[in-house]
């Protein structure tokens, strides 16, 4: 009887069990058997990405990259996210300048804040970068880090995108959050390498990309240590540009953040030119990838002559060295997760 | 037969793997049978950090802290590895500007660099802040990353500290080496934020403590993107100083690059103090730890009047407020690893 209880069916529970376990270690002979990108279509960028992934992470093939070396870093705006009709940190900008703005009537003789408040949005963006500027500074400075990430996740919370009437942070790309997931999976780490503010990142990226804020690189402002009021040692940020994480600041900003070289790296415009440079010069298997906007219906169209995410010279050395540029319509099946 | 052969004995071979495996991945049944710091003597600072372990890790307890929050921050000079008789990377920049002379005549007539040629410590040190710093700007800048991470290690392999003639990526404490691995097999991420060049830290770190490039913020020279004569893209070192990660630069260097708050942090000089003020400032639990340097025989012994190291305010404060203070001599069994 004893013998008949705990014979086969609990060696077979107890394999199995070990089974389960050494598969779930490994991870790769589960993952084999379904699409880890299923929401890109079949066809060459989604063909140049796995038989990368594959040929970096076989033991014994002459391209293998141990896991410590396997950095990928993936640009936001445009890349990861949605970034028009204009860089999503603008609206951020904009909607808190309208709220703080009751409080600072001598914003009504500035020509850029004027336009805001009076919501002559050609007049607004004809204030160029100088204009820009002083409503980014106004909206991100002169408060503490601790004050100005609640600011972000409250935008967050109750803003929405024109066209799309959905949370900012819900336009991200689906196939691009499966990448991320892929190539963790894989045992790569993940870096977003951004020209948007690292601080104005940090507060959602993790829930929205599985990226922790530690694995953020962006431009920021200068931030100076003080003792508030009552004594307690706070962070405050000041209206003075430090570092601006775009073009050649790319890898300056990689050297800085992460001191590693990327193996794998994706952008979507001029911007991240020097990036994919800096990410392809290096030995061994490397992998540059592009996000090509063609997608009118769904997300947007624009290269070329757009002025937010301009695609000109990184398209043109894209085609030049074979970099795998994907594009939107073609090759994602879908643009946005489902519904929030 | 068959039946015997496949009886208990495969049964309790699979148990036992099942059994291996469970504990393996939950990790805490194995530590808690050995002593995770064997280096550390029992007593109020081994007991300060494994009770504030044990607090943070204890699902359901009032102090737990989830492991994505568990960040560790750690001073490197002093605190990781010896300081004395003075900062090991000067003594880098040290044997650099001596092999560089040669093919710098004009040296002869400064101050600083002549001192060093003439073997005169006394006279380089009297050049003070500025001789020293024309010392590290010439062997720090006019080359690529490549080239000067290239040099650390290359240094790193045949230069011997004065006193222990060992190499001095051997000269690491060996309680906080156990410390270290503590903290990450209880999740913990730990990094290094120290006021030493990030660039002079990154090529040897990962192999002395397991912290990875990308976990170490430190001092930075200006770094530019450029192509070199052949066309391919590199980081030039010029010889401007970035950012100074010392003192109220620590807070400001931990929320530039990792962007959460650290929990824990450990330290040993007034260098630390904001590092230490800014870690407990948070809300829940937080651990400030100092190592003083007490042990003449073994290692060194200094705290207020030092130049090198200075420990002064932090330890007022320290005292003020309960942060735990480590007496190398009473605390630590041993110092160094065992000879490499």
């Amino acid at each position: 009887m004893d013998n008949a209880r705990s014979g086969p069916d609990r060696r077979t529970v107890l394999a199995a069990l070990v089974v389960a376990v050494a598969y779930g270690l490994s991870g790769t002979i589960a993952s084999a058997q379904t699409d880890p990108l299923p929401s890109w279509n079949d066809g060459a960028a989604k063909k140049a990405i796995t038989n990368f992934v594959a040929r970096v992470t076989t033991q014994g093939s002459a391209d293998f990259v141990p896991p410590e070396q396997r950095i990928a870093t993936f640009d936001n705006d445009g890349t990861l996210w949605c970034e028009q009709p204009f860089y999503f940190q603008l609206a951020f900008a904009f909607d808190e300048a309208k709220a703080m703005a009751p409080k600072h009537p001598e914003w009504k003789s500035e020509q850029s804040f004027k336009a805001l408040l009076d919501h002559d949005q050609k007049a607004l963006f004809a204030t160029g970068e100088k204009g820009l500027l002083q409503i980014v500074m106004a909206t991100h400075a002169g408060m503490t880090t601790d004050e100005f990430t609640k600011s972000v996740l409250d935008w967050m919370t109750v803003a929405r995108h024109p066209r799309f009437h959905r949370p900012y942070d819900s336009l991200v790309y689906q196939p691009m959050l499966e990448l991320l997931a892929y190539l963790r999976a894989n045992g790569f780490k993940t870096f977003i390498v951004s020209g948007g503010g690292v601080e104005f990142m940090r507060p959602w990226v993790e829930k929205a990309y599985g990226i922790p804020p530690e694995q953020v690189v962006g431009s920021s402002g200068v931030v100076k240590f003080e003792a508030s009021a009552d004594g307690q040692p706070e962070l405050m940020k000041l209206a003075r540009v430090e570092f601006v994480d775009d073009g050649p600041g790319k890898p300056v900003g990689i050297n800085r953040f992460i001191g590693r070289r990327p193996i794998f790296a994706f952008g979507n415009s001029d911007g991240d030119l020097q990036m994919l440079q800096w990410t392809t010069a290096g030995s061994g298997a490397r992998f540059a990838g592009i996000v090509h906007h063609t997608d009118v219906e769904r997300e947007y169209a624009y290269d070329r002559q757009s002025h937010i995410g301009k695609l000109d010279k990184a398209w043109n050395e894209a085609k030049r060295r074979g970099w795998t540029v994907v594009d939107m319509k073609q090759d994602w099946k879908t643009v946005f997760p489902e519904k929030p």
